[in-house]
């Protein structure tokens, strides 16, 4: 018998008329003749809820040291959500007559890691689950984001950790599909905001999702889509509150047709900083970066040019909130006399736009076309950074959504391959 | 290494202060040489509102049937509420410097039966719980209320439970003492609001805190007593919010000196139903008392006296709440003909008084002490019941108060053993 996972979020269980509807959509796969493994996040807010409680329980009445708090506790309390949505959607499944029954993570179990808080699932035995599909249970209704660390005490899989639940129960349990349900329904060209040209995606290939999602279409956690490409699990992402068809991420070879482009995406909130005349010797860039992810700055490209005999100049972009960071890492390490420079430029008004597609692989010339396409709106490109399937650049805020607009149009992101 | 179990109940840990007043409590004991466990039940509020949810899952949309749930979902979504505040506690106790950790139901594990919503604990295996203890725990914060049924899925105690947990891991563990914090500060002779000379009791035999318990002092829940009493674990009821002694439930044994009357409980919310002129025959009474019961008419008091050659007047107490379902049960009863009556006298305005002791049993005359007394004040006695240890009678509402007052100086109850 064919099975499905079918996930979640907590907008689309926010309430019971929610909660309500997703078992109309689970119920409606039961009467197609699947087995189900819905995965449910907890109601939306009560995770930021029992988060704060943790916190406020960690800070002490007046403490001065600085909070902290065991893991193992914080996945304790926090865990607690989808416990509450699962019992939930199994009691409402039931009301529609349809045998559902609810599993919290060490009830599967869900074997992680011991990383608490932040743990990555090692396993998912199916022997109990197999077991109750085969004498009535049509539904099992997992608790997602949780599972059960190796010193038998609850784990969490870190924030949008339902999704990787989602996606490891559809590996474990060789599911059909992995049908990801969230309030956008679907993957976009782009960002509809920007152009009503944008078009909703039938397919993406892992590889262009990835790099939209960490690009800034954050609809799928990035791990949960590795995960997927991993396990060749196909992802469909779709609607909690229609029915329309939604995007089906898979592997390359699932799609016949495709544009050279797939889809843009872009990100407002991006800071270039440029160090002006460093010294260009072996290890600078060790140098540099380290402090920077010690601070735990994101760094996210990065272009060293030569700019004078034995000096360089080192370019990198971050997200606007990073570079107070980010100055003070640097300034630091200059102090400790780690490296020098002569100048450290800010420039906190750009925006970064990546033009994605698998495409790009077997046709020159994109990285070009995006080029002259800017030029010839008069964009002025700051930097430039190319993968395989991607070229991303940086340019002043203000030409972002003109960019986007444009591009689209340039690589006929608006009629379907 | 001498064991103390405190538990500590939804108003103790309402919020994030009272659970550092509970902890704070708790490290004590632990600077005085005690390993602790502590049992804690959820954040007052939330195991209604977890309870509401799964009503409004069950009610359906517009669903015409009445609504049922299955009460392993109903247990798995409202064992929630304690995992939440074992959680927290243990985080508070560690910024105190106390080694602590939680414990779920499942994972000492408590192991119940199988019923669903009303569970009884069936063994508490000591061996995980001893090997923590051996290492570095000092304080186990287990989540009360709850276990682990044969099924391997979450099982919950009913309503007060938590206070049955405590009684069961302090005779699991052997712990010196069960404290239970609460929010009145441990048992009195009688109501306070009643008398200002109610006095609170320093100890209380078990036998003696059943018949308060059940008569309206609900300070204790009356499984957990009757626990205590077989496994002869000592309780003591104190309060939350101040450092006061309580009072000791204990062996009767324990108790060296005390009063022929040790407290007297009066519950206002009672109904007289009479039933004139009923054959007298044998099975008459459970002709009677079989339908109220299956009406889930909740019968106390039951008077039978002879009236007339062949007949009798049946008369009995009922909470004022039940009489409309009383009268009905026992009007189908006589339309199907299984007794007849020839008329159904109620008195919804009566009250209970009774007098409760340890002492009587090697005391004469305490129902007449307090017979002519009442007699002195005027007050007439419409039923009277007896048990080895508690006289209880019904008297109208209005001379409750006077009653209650008068008995407690006829008896001295204002003054210590």
């Amino acid at each position: 018998m064919a099975l499905l996972v079918m996930k979640f979020g907590g907008t689309s269980v926010a309430d019971l008329e929610r909660i309500r509807n997703a078992a109309v959509k689970v119920k409606r796969e039961v009467e197609r003749g699947y087995q189900v493994v819905v995965i449910v996040s907890a109601m939306s807010g009560e995770t930021n809820r029992l988060v704060g409680l943790v916190g406020e329980a960690a800070s002490g009445a007046g403490a001065q040291a600085p909070s902290f708090y065991d893991a193992r506790e914080y996945d304790a309390v926090v865990a607690s959500g989808e416990l509450v949505t699962s019992g939930l959607m199994a009691i409402v499944l039931q009301e529609m007559g349809v045998q559902a029954r609810s599993w919290q993570g060490w009830q599967v179990p869900v074997k992680t890691t011991s990383a608490h808080g932040a743990a990555r699932i090692e396993s998912i035995p199916r022997a109990n689950m197999d077991a109750k599909f085969a004498e009535d249970m049509q539904v099992a209704v997992v608790a997602g984001f949780q599972g059960l660390g190796p010193d038998g005490r609850v784990t969490t899989l870190g924030r949008g950790g339902s999704d990787t639940t989602a996606v490891a129960f559809a590996a474990a349990m060789d599911a059909e599909r992995c049908d990801i349900y969230t309030d956008v329904d679907g993957i976009y060209t782009t960002d509809p905001r920007i152009t009503n040209k944008a078009r909703k995606l039938e397919r993406i290939a892992f590889e262009e999702m990835l790099e939209l999602a960490s690009l800034g279409a954050k609809v799928l956690q990035t791990r949960s889509v590795e995960l997927a490409m991993r396990n060749k699990v196909r992802l469909q992402v779709l609607s909690s509150f229609n029915d329309e068809p939604g995007t089906l991420v898979c592997d390359e070879d699932e799609i016949m047709e495709s544009n050279v482009v797939t889809g843009i995406a872009c990100s407002r909130d991006e800071a270039k900083l440029t160090l002006i005349s460093v010294a260009d010797r072996p290890g600078i860039a060790a140098a540099i970066f380290g402090p920077l992810a010690e601070a735990g700055v994101i760094v996210d490209m990065i272009v060293q040019n030569i700019s004078e005999e034995g000096r360089t100049d080192m370019t990198f972009s971050c997200p606007i909130a990073d570079v107070a960071k980010a100055e003070k890492a640097l300034e630091d390490a200059k102090a400790r006399g780690d490296f020098n420079y002569r100048e450290l430029h800010k420039d906190e008004d750009v925006a970064k736009i990546s033009v994605v597609g698998i495409g790009m692989r077997s046709h020159a010339g994109v990285a070009q076309r995006m080029f002259k396409n800017l030029a010839d709106d008069g964009v002025n490109i700051k930097v430039i950074t190319t993968s395989e399937i991607k070229v991303s650049v940086l340019v002043d805020r203000k030409y972002m959504e003109l960019a986007v607009q444009s591009l689209h149009d340039a690589f006929d992101l608006d009629r379907a391959p």
